[in-house]
């Protein structure tokens, strides 16, 4: 299960020269075509509660959760309590190296609540996650 | 009215050292049994606008609010401005004793709008919360 | 398109001695009246998710946006990243004067996403973020 | 027992507006004659040793401890020890909402050594947590 | 009357890409062509006690003052002071959207002491002022 | 009344060059020398409890109080509760200018409390103290 | 020599909850009549580079200076380096009790650099600091 | 000289984990026993005044003070003012590593007023603090 | 070329339960066996400086550098500047997940400087930054 | 052009050991004397307003501007950017080093505006960076 | 094993009256003198990677190892890093008392990680900690 | 003496836009035609405890050192400790502007140990330090 965050609905057209210029539907049909053995399902919201929902689900019906809660990354408490709370492993990517930009966005409630923490590698930090969680 | 906010739907199965193993069904059945005369309507919801529609509803259908915005509390500043909206008095409760948790639940953008707090009891910080709105 | 955030339906009956006396309807009626030639379009929400969508949307449809995010305005991330995402300009208004009240009110997530903000003047703050968007 | 901080024998007169109006022992009598088959026992010293002192005492004598550590709760390590070296439970009150007071009250080095924390109702708090100790 | 702080003297050609190429003066010609019926004042002065000598001034002779303090509205207490010293309404303007710029330039004295705060316009935000101040 | 704080019994020997050579008693005796119209009592306590109650009682017996809390100044929320509970003006003293000293010393929780405060000018702060109380 | 900073030159007019309602000049003459022995000259400026001149001035011309720089207390490096500078001791007055108002008074520049300091007895905080340096 | 602050009183019962299982007194039997060329006082008490009072009396009566200031240590500027004040070296200990412990028990107000600190040893600080002042 | 900093030679002794029982080693060649057509090489040192020569030296000599730069990740500006320095991709990893561990780990010079970051999935970690340069 | 800012037309008399016993006027003759060949100005004022004045003439009149701001220097947004409105290249000079003296001086808004800074040669400070704009 | 940090080669002749006058050379012939059964092996290094690899290496080989940072104590995450990763006990000293010096060193790496800390006592703060480590 | 830090071996080919495009070793041979009087030893290092030995060295071989302690100036108590230590005088030099860089270039623990400080000035920096030295 990938699910994604706020704006992150708008890659491919969103600030192009943090995020790229490719959305996200078509590198997920890419990742599915390089692992036609697992059932990758994705869910984007922007709004905090529907991704609270969707973890809780996601705790019973998946072996994995690859988060990239965007722009609620810093600041949402609940989202970290909700990874804390279910008990399916979830790894957080994130498209852009976020050490690199705003003070603001140096506090992650996701990190110390997952399993692992991949940023930078754009899209590609999906693909890592995702063989992380097949090991 | 109780609300209840992010998470606290998985009362009974999330961190049980933390928030004990009891659901919170149960509990409240027990709270009716014990104040018959009293309606108890109860709301959760994960998503932060929907608590604060709720709030706004109740200050105009109930005499008492009690509120545990879980992860919302240390983070939600029109949760605390819905309580400071609302003429109904609304009482903060918490399960954990958050004053000796992680640094960030130390705030609390509920408390100072409430009428007053309540943590640390376990479920029974609604009990207490219901008898200090029923004085 | 105006997009007002959390507890702005309230305006009226919500802490009058800061927000004033007025329901917020009402003044739109009179900038209407007063603005004929432009199409000025209305979403209230108290849920962050929603004003993200309801920005992305008019970043298609509309030529500018107001935008008073109320207590979000202090903590989304989301919705700062989402004004940054869209092309059309974005003006931030507050009714009250945040400058003059408490310390969390002092940190803006909306304005340096913003083209520009306006904050203190009442409802005239609209108008004058509309007069701002007509050059 | 209750034990009550530096100030609290002044309850009554001083500052009536966040205090109330009326003096302790007139409610302890109130509380006595509501719960009749405990023996609540009544402490008051503006002296952080003494209350320290009594605290132990208490340690080995009572079933429960009801604490309004008053300006001592914000500044004071030892009392926050001497709950901490003890086996009774010990509930944390203050008549006062404390969130909405000044910075300086925000901390409490007794809320994290504590069962439980109640704020806010007036008197009123005291009751509270001799029910809560009650279960 | 306008009240510009330092080195706004140097508009056309300080910093263009930051504060535009046009120079005041030209500025406020079509300022005045546009409300003819308003008497339009304007002083500018490098020096922090001139710009308060002016505002104390301005208290008795005028209607309203826009006051743009450039970089004294970071440091100035005592600006700040004078526009709460004096009865007639003040408003803050800033030409470049300072929520945009160092951090040192998130903070005004001047803003929780005046009416109202427009930011962000380029020279069109004396323009919103004075349609503020007619109101 | 006058009250001193810890470690202000040590005067005359105790580190000479921030607090002068002279004993406050002989000090004192010169004082009343000057005010021979005036009581002028005198208590000096360690204890930090002791100096609340000594404050309490003055609230009653006495038309003034010079505080000088010593190390408490810095520390004791429950002094200036204590300040704040009584209806007598108190005047906050201290021998060595306070805010030519350690960081830790320029916090005072006594000084927002009281009346004035004056430090710097030896035991002549003393004195001074007395001529504002005599007004 | 009395040297008074921004703002005081509204004493009676300004705030006058805070400052009170007599002129300065009404309250120098009751000074001059009460200590006619002392020549007392008296400087007021807007202007902290005014300022700065007058009290190097002072440093020779005077045997005493009492000042009260207002809003250059909390932010003037420069006037705190040249009351170090001069030789004649330099008192430091203030009309409001600066420790109860917020949070950007609570630091002074002038106060480590002076003799000593008064604050919050109204315009007696001069008469005290004429005293002060009278000995 | 030995001097114990609040709660170590309680040693031998107080969480036994961070402070051992034996009573101080049976650790100074055998102090005694190991130098009975030296006369070893002893005193504790929860009180921090009284602390104070026994710092001043060692300062003529002993050649050198061992303490622990317990929770004291980490709030009590009057304490470090009185340690500052005697003649007589004071070597601080402390039975745990507070270095490994909260952040509150980071900051000492008695280390920089003594002569040197011993900290995490057990009982034997003590021991190594007494070899210390036998130097 | 994989650079290893401090302590990371102790993989597999040093506290087991944060960095598992493997050690490095062997782990290398379990890596150099699922990729055999690239050449992997490996650098630790527990020095500083001689982290950076090895990065400037990989920086003309390798395709791709994975750094754990253990200890000095959160204190060695000089390393950050390094990776900076040289063209080569760098890929930060870490063993265990630095955001759920002390706040001193809460700080990465090396992350704003590489490429991008890893963390949490123990030996893992250095598995997927591999995968991620060979993209 | 070199520009001095507040107190240093006392140099010579003031604190001496920090700034040396030689008046500037002296120093000055011997730079002239020691670079004949380059018209060297002299400005000093206490007023920071005319230090921006003469900071705006000297980037049209002059190839280079040698500025020691005094206590300017670490409190004035307003002169740093006049520093970067003008074109002229200016070096920040200190007489004293700056760095091993109080906290609040080690902030510098001048500095990030400058081309440079030199501090702590006394007044060869002067010198070197004359020099350092003859290149 | 005692390991020193750097600059402590240079005891003996660097800041006297901060270090003392006596070369550690001296001191360690003492030491060893006064314990003549224990073998006392000594190293010295500016490389904190080298001390870094002493530790490892003394993990295996000593019993107890007494360790002065020096400066790397207050910045050096990899130096606590190896105290922690290592079995054998390790006591840290200073020869001055860091907590009356700079703030810089009020923070130490290696206290947390190490048994016990000892610091104030010149030299013979190794002794104390070689008699720590016998018992 | 001139000693360089970390990275600094890379100039010519590092971040040409701050560091410039000329290699040292060649600046070096025109610095020393400049000044064939003297004799201009030069070293560097990546390695701080190399930096500290070769700084101790001249302490007793050169009149003077020229440090450049690059990425270590930010974060090396050490080094500051080694220039403290040694008699000879020490000039930090930096070739950016480090006021004009990051947040934790403001901070260097090597200029309040040195003599002074230049910066800015490219490699023209040390050319300025040399001419310091001689005078």
């Amino acid at each position: 299960m990938i699910i994604n965050g706020p704006n992150l609905n708008l890659l491919g057209s969103r600030e192009p020269d943090i995020y790229g210029t490719g959305r996200f539907e078509d590198y997920l049909e890419k990742l599915r075509a390089e692992f036609p053995a697992i059932q990758i399902d994705y869910f984007q919201s922007n709004i905090e509660g529907a991704i609270i929902d969707k973890l809780q689900e996601s705790g019973n019906d998946y072996d994995g959760v690859i988060l990239n809660a965007g722009g609620y990354t810093h600041t949402s408490v609940a989202i970290g309590d909700a990874v804390r709370a279910i008990g399916t492993p979830v790894v957080e990517v994130h498209i852009s190296n976020i050490f690199a930009r705003e003070d603001f966005r140096q506090i992650s409630y996701v990190a110390p609540a997952a399993r692992g923490s991949i940023s930078g590698f754009g899209p590609d930090s999906y693909r890592l996650a995702l063989i992380s969680l097949l090991k």
